[in-house]
């Protein structure tokens, strides 16, 4: 495939120099269905990224679109803020039918604003309010956003410096495997916690990714999860799983900490809980965690309705029966054997992951970007993550076909091969 | 009209006890358009509230939602982080052409995120960075959101106890006419400014509303807007104005610092950019200030493609002419006309206001409290602000018919009345 | 006089640049007695400095040194931490009899450390707990200690650059007559009170000298610091008065606060406590207010106990009788009348003090310090404050005959002259 | 010895609730010498306590006190801010001559004030001064004050409690032998420091005592410290050894440091630096740091001339060679044989220690307190140390006989065997 340079100037002298994604991909994208972009200039590209996340059920679904189309002709509200909606109720309705009670999970659906960051902080909110206290554990190598309250549990040195005011009331602790199993896990969190003199102030919550994705696809095994949640109670802290990017689906059950066994306190979704790539989040807890006084967090995009239909059609679509999470386990198995593969080959390089997210680092952080680059060429969009973006990210559609997927693998396998 | 009690049980045992709106609205909404909302039970609603100034163009207005639909059914790009689209393009040259250029206002674009907090943040962010310094100066009743960077230089004291944290970095300064003329405008803060023995941490930038809309309809004069630009370009701190509720033409101009005659350093903007009700926002700064380092600040949603496809439509429906803003203060006097007789017949009340956003205030909060629900009855939208809830809030789409308005305006008269 | 340059290396090569004193005094001083020291070329100098007013009964008051050297002598306790000592229960029985019960003062006694910015401290840390908030009103041009809880309620831009971190928690108000009488005491800061739109975090307590001298020699008016204490109780906060500089009869009174009727909260004391120079504070504060634990806040020379044994000989010496009051009283207006004369003839200064603490504040600040320079080749100590050092400072031991202190205030309108 | 009750009231209906020593040993102290004090009913105790490790040559050391009365008698500065003294001056050359040079240390010194807070909030401030960052590296156990800035990096618990505000800024990493070997030295600081994600603010300085004296005698090994300077060095921090209480010969070396071969690049001293238990301390470091502005840090008592006087002379009488350091080595080796012992007798006791500090922890807290208790009504001060007081700490003079060593240590001996 040849790419001739595209019309990109009002990007390059009106949009701030913080854009990112447009200067590894440079394309003006058209339109897209499933897991295939066009560009304008009539290139298509398949899809190994999915919106970070939050086109688990691929570009422009035809079930969501069709409801979507239907919801705006027939005048449906648009923008509600809190107000109750017949879209709303549906919305809640379903996701309490489809997702909390098969999994008799006890939840509060608390609608913070649309977007993950927003999710995030109203659940730093709420365990600091409940808790009585300042201070909230996160890992190392989290991403759990980009305002303020959010970034002070982000791992990213980068990201951090953007704070411009120093980021406190977070303290990390390593994530699973951080010492390649040498130290006994929580070795040290829970020395901290029982000792009185250890320094730490007592925290609030523990705020956690099963699987981190911006920070290298580093998968918590489920042992740990459980751990984690012991030493919670034991030491009356709240547990938060920021399921932002791994929930939906994303790791084969709904929510990625199902598989684990465990019930965390407050749950964050965003990404693709909408199913359409539009902007909505949730923050849900446990009912006797719901302290909040009417209106004590709110925002002006929280009753984003269109995105409610969509959510509710993709649960409906997806979700009221096993399917989908079969079918991301076989898509997760044919990913792993590819890895095996490439890392058969490749020394340099070593694979991890879980259901339809992997990674692939590359002892030379260079290497991985170079991939990407070359996959780019060769029609296929694949990111970088870790903190020396060093993991090349696969995150296809759920809703990706084998052949699709097979395609994909072969043009990153090729990717490799070209950049050693 | 009679408002049966309409079916709420799922919002009542499901959703968090944050929610605010539903409460004082107890009515399932269904669809809407233009002025008018209609719930499940068939009750239309006029609404003076237009989404908390993100209707400006009414629900669901015609033109935005054919160029939305057409966006949709062709399979255009929905979700994009920062990549190069089509429909971004075309926003940023609709935008470009139609409201910078024209006003000879020099800003780059960022895409901070959908809601308007992660514009505040991105604000605050580059502010900081921009200058090395922690300290933001905002005003007394200052409302610019809820994530922790935004709240902290919220006045709310409600809102700022839920951030479970001590919120520092931000000092309040008196909002125009807070001590109603008896102290000179700016004697505090430029005294603290100069006198190297103040104690007053130097702030990196000040931000303010020109109106403030949740802080009870504060309208701030030209000559003081133009003290306090001429205070910053004096003292080394960067001007930021969120415009997020009061720009996009609610007051007249499209940006409500345009009859003042300055140039913020920094702008924000949100609610009614995408003019359908869809999240989005932008941050514009001097070209000079833009210093971010790629993805030093990112987030999900910050492409919301059908947003920037409405926003377009838009801009040019309605901003190619002088016509919206001509319109928005022919509509603005027939208001004060109204206020002016219901103020002359009750002696507790008085108003201010500006374009199409007013507030009514009463010497008793509780009765601007019962004005709203009274109103409520009568099939009419309107919320309280101010922080004790002692303003009623007028808020109707710039697109309002003046025989709606006339409408509203007579219901809102009746209201006072009897809550007398 | 002439000085002859002194052997200043080792303070010039050894000690750190931090050093100030000794660069505007360039003397190796090497003995003391009254209101003199002496150098080590014999030459003589009358102070007017005070130890920064910890030297208030004179240097090596005979009084003091014969109790003293007696204690030890007899190998009283020297080092005590908080031991039951002789020497402190004598201290303690002193203190309670000569001047709280005269004086109706309910207080408890707390030895927070050997210096002021230590009682401080535990001041601070006392009220944030009592009242459970963090954050502390301190006034314009405050000066309250160099450590990091000191520091945040400190006013000057420079010192508190070398924090080092951002100092939070603190909020600045205009002390009195900060804006020369043109707005009415505590506006701004009852307003921001009252107002819970205004952003300022609600005070645990507000922290006041009576008289700002690092400040300028700033006078609070009796009524101001009665508003004050009115305004403290009206909104729950609670009353420190620093008297570290201004108490031990600096003002007239054993405490500066008295001629004002007021009844603080906590009271800060240091400096002229031990009476000889010795490192002593003490905290003050109503029995109602004691809910530390043992322990909680400590200290390694909190029982200076040769200070104590100086302190109580000093209150039984100075404070047994109305004398002392008197006696300062009288030699204020001695100052008075010579700083009415020197401003008379000198239309860029302007005079301000009470009691034995007085300065002279000229337009041009640089002239401050040429006034402090020549003064010292006269053979008189004397230093500035002020923000910009704007003031020439008088702060003579309380113990200074009517000769010495006529032969300075003529050295010192010599200087005025001499640097016109 | 049977102790009638002392007349303690003045101290329990006058004194805070704060007071704590004062508790444990219900006696009132009259007078001291050497390792002995005397209440005011004549009774005896033998001190192994040394004022919290102030007085290392012993209460009222007569060559000391020779000094001092000498000084106070002939009209001496007892005041002196930052002037130039003959007393200061006399100090300087002697800490030059004998303590700096022969170690071929090549430190500036600067007077921060007279107690170790103020030495630990000096150093803290000139290192985030110098390195431009805000965070410091602390232990686990640390205890370094109690002022804000010193309490944030101290661990235990209770103090920090009393701070009334969030410390932060401050980051707990494991002390040595924190898990007992099973972790290598490091692991975790190091794997923070060099991963770009891993959420850990880059610190501009790590504080560490060499031996935890308030933690419960925890002893860096030698070759941990030199592993830190490495680490630090390699990691642009600067290390800052807090060696308040191990300083001054109390491990053996003047330094407590010496030992270990490393070069801090700041130290502070305290405690037995004026060698009497007079109010004084000193902060140490690198001609290159000394970037202070003059007056920059201040302290109304950092001139405390008495102590310079009492210091110069015991640096004469006890560092000219190196007979202290063999003898504190020999006398600790009589202490370890002793704790040997007593660890024979009791499984449930351990020790540790270096030259004269060392600790006896018990697996019962209680049974520490229970032990200092007995010794006290056996004539003997001890106190305890540790996050749960669990550990009898030895802190005897170092200039105390071999046979009041032994006299000591029988008795403790016998505490313990009676506390079984």
């Amino acid at each position: 495939m040849t790419i001739t340079p595209p019309a990109l100037s009002v990007f390059e002298t009106l949009e701030s120099e913080v854009r990112s994604y447009c200067r590894g991909w440079p394309a003006v994208f058209d339109r897209a269905q499933g897991a295939r972009l066009t560009d304008e200039d009539g290139h298509t590209y398949l899809d190994f990224f999915a919106g970070a996340g939050s086109l688990n059920y691929g570009h422009n679904n035809p079930v969501l679109k069709r409801a979507l189309i239907d919801y705006i002709e027939r005048d449906g509200i648009t923008h509600g803020l809190d107000m109750a909606t017949t879209a709303k109720r549906a919305f809640l309705d379903t996701f309490q039918n489809v997702v909390l009670r098969p999994r008799d999970l006890p939840y509060k659906v608390m609608f913070p604003g649309p977007t993950g960051t927003n999710a995030v902080e109203a659940a730093l909110k709420l365990a600091r309010k409940v808790k009585g206290r300042e201070s909230v554990v996160s890992f190392t190598n989290a991403f759990h956003g980009m305002s303020l309250g959010s970034l002070a549990v982000t791992g990213n040195a980068f990201k951090r410096a953007g704070a411009g005011i120093p980021l406190v009331h977070g303290t990390p602790m390593p994530f699973d495997n951080y010492f390649d199993g040498q130290v006994p896990d929580f070795l040290w969190f829970e020395r901290l916690l029982e000792d009185q003199g250890s320094g730490l102030n007592h925290p609030a919550a523990v705020i956690v990714e099963t699987v981190q994705g911006e920070g290298g696809i580093n998968v918590a095994r489920a042992e740990w999860l459980r751990a984690l949640q012991d030493l919670c109670h034991r030491q009356d802290m709240l547990l938060i799983v920021d399921d932002i990017q791994m929930g939906c689906g994303r790791t084969g059950g709904f929510f990625s900490f199902e598989e684990a066994g465990i019930t965390p306190d407050i749950v964050t979704l965003s990404k693709s809980i909408s199913g359409y790539g539009l902007p909505m989040s949730l923050c849900l807890f446990k009912p006797e965690l719901d302290v909040w006084e009417p209106g004590e967090h709110n925002g002006t995009f929280r009753g984003n309705n269109p995105a409610f239909v969509t959510a509710a059609a993709a649960l409906d679509a997806y979700w009221a029966d096993g399917q989908m999470e079969k079918q991301t386990l076989a898509r997760g198995e044919q990913i792993e054997q590819t890895m095996l593969a490439i890392c058969g080959e490749h020394d340099s390089a070593r694979f991890r992951g879980r259901g339809l997210v992997w990674g692939l680092e590359f002892d030379d952080p260079a290497r991985a970007s170079a991939v990407c680059a070359r996959a780019f060429q060769l029609g296929l969009l694949l990111e970088t993550s870790g903190p020396q973006s060093e993991v090349v990210k696969l995150l296809p559609p759920l809703t990706i076909t084998p052949e699709e997927l097979d395609e994909g693998l072969r043009t990153l396998a090729r990717a490799v091969r070209e950049t050693a």
